[in-house]
């Protein structure tokens, strides 16, 4: 059972590209969303058994999560269902520089209200791996919840996969950044996008990041490089995955959708070059669909995804 | 000085008929929006002078109501700019038969930080007027800042108007009814939509609660009823005001903007038959255009409607 905790959010998009929400314009949404809950929609698709800790409000846009997750495999009895607070909500819009400006409510929506119930106990006693999305941890109540479960999963020999996904200005806040360097210290996945990698490992380039990580303890280092592929670092050296060449609608999900299939693969027992193979393809197919979680995939429709570009090739 | 007191909102619409949110769908938005926002910024539009007390968050939702309603004139400098809230929500769409799906983030948004600031006391010193919105009033801080500001107003020789804009089942909270029936009791024009006139006088027909009502100590009362047009009801007797046949787009707001026009044009010293006149073809205006603060009119605009109607007539 893999099991992960944070926020669930819908996703508002403009249509069109532009500076912020100064004025009326079109729109599409609401999509279900939120990383962790894109991540584990993905785990979902893939026929894993899995589970999510969360919270929504009693209306439409909790409702639309939990119809999704659930209809796609996800146990979502820890989902609880907060009857005054809204569901949490982010608006997005591109600009043309492909920066994004945001408009959020989440530290104040009923994300703010996860807690360590009953149902969340059983799912975490359930759980031999657990997957932390850093981003969470700026919800106050999640960060005693995670660092609870996380103890719960190693403590039975379990294991913990770590997408940092935090800006670098929350590091500024002090007792988050002891949480997250808590985590990292008991990480058996680590996942980093870009630059992240050097927010706990300070080097001249990633390579040398990605020694001074292993050498404290991260067993699999996943570096995600965007449209540029990925790599992973272990012991034994360095494995470089090639990306797909795909028409990009929308980048929202796809480092989710990525992470969550290569745990699923490493899981499963797959060569890091083989998880590495369809976790590319299961963050290009995302790219390819507007919405965050509407291109995650099942193991078919990365196979074929795969096997076109061998053809190709 | 014409003051109120209350949410301001961003409103986002389906731009389908249909069921609630249940899945991704074409919108628009952000517009400008909050029952007391829209009136204050149709009475801005009349070139009254007026404020309002409110407050957003820091994000492009709240600039884009504080720069509309600034633009129009309000004077904003009892809106508070809150850092780590987001400015309130309402999601609507339409359904067949007319009725409307909601999904609201209000309460636990920066509404709930409106407070009786330095700002707020200035504005509330300067009026002379002050329109009670009743919905505003299920925020709970806006409570004592309302009945705060009903009695300084009124133990002045200011005059209060109450648009009591709530569902029935805001009365079963017994202490906001309290706060209401406190509210009604020092109302000088009191404007009901439809059967909101029987809240507080359970009679057999309108013209029935509406001698209850003035019995009470309301000297005016003016009873909206939509398409229909509205009636004028005082000591004296019963005015009616026909309604404008126009082409409706979207009636949200259309209350607001007539209750707007209404206090405006008998502040100003018109008879009731002409204030009428005005407010009928201000709400006609507002629900010929989508968005609920889009269709604010001035005096210029009301009497070119007016005019046009005559030509017909």
């Amino acid at each position: 059972m893999l099991v992960t905790i944070g926020e669930i959010l819908v996703e508002i998009m403009a249509t069109t590209i532009g500076i912020g929400f100064h004025e009326a314009q079109p729109l599409i949404g609401p999509f279900p969303s939120g990383a962790p809950a894109i991540f584990i929609d993905q785990v979902a698709k893939l026929g894993v058994p899995c589970g999510m800790v969360g919270a929504v409000g009693d209306d439409d846009f909790g409702r639309l999560n939990i119809e999704r997750l659930a209809g796609d495999g996800v146990d979502v009895s820890a989902i609880s269902i907060q009857p005054d607070i809204a569901t949490g909500s982010a608006f997005v819009r591109y600009r043309e520089d492909g920066s994004r400006d945001f408009v959020y409510n989440i530290l104040r929506s009923a994300n703010s209200r996860i807690e360590l119930s009953a149902a969340a106990e059983r799912l975490i006693a359930s759980a031999d791996h657990l997957h932390v999305m850093g981003s969470t941890l700026s919800i106050p109540a999640v960060q005693t919840i995670t660092e609870t479960a996380v103890a719960r999963v190693k403590a039975r020999g379990g294991t913990i996969s770590f997408d940092p996904n935090v800006r670098k200005e929350m590091l500024g806040d002090a007792s988050l950044g002891d949480v997250l360097r808590r985590i990292l210290a008991v990480t058996d996945i680590f996942m980093p996008s870009g630059d992240e990698i050097f927010l706990f490992a300070p080097a001249d380039d990633p390579a040398q990041a990605a020694q001074r990580l292993i050498a404290g303890g991260v067993a699999e280092l996943v570096l995600k490089r965007g449209a540029a592929g990925a790599q992973v670092f272990t012991v034994a050296g360095c494995v470089d995955g090639a990306p797909f060449s795909v028409n990009e609608v929308d980048p929202t999900g796809a480092g989710d959708c990525f992470g969550a299939t290569f745990v699923v693969c490493r899981r499963l027992g797959m060569t890091a070059d083989r998880a590495l193979a369809y976790a590319n393809a299961a963050g290009a197919r995302t790219v390819t669909v507007m919405g965050p979680m509407e291109g995650a995939s099942t193991f078919a429709e990365l196979d074929t995804l795969i096997a076109e570009r061998s053809q190709r090739a």
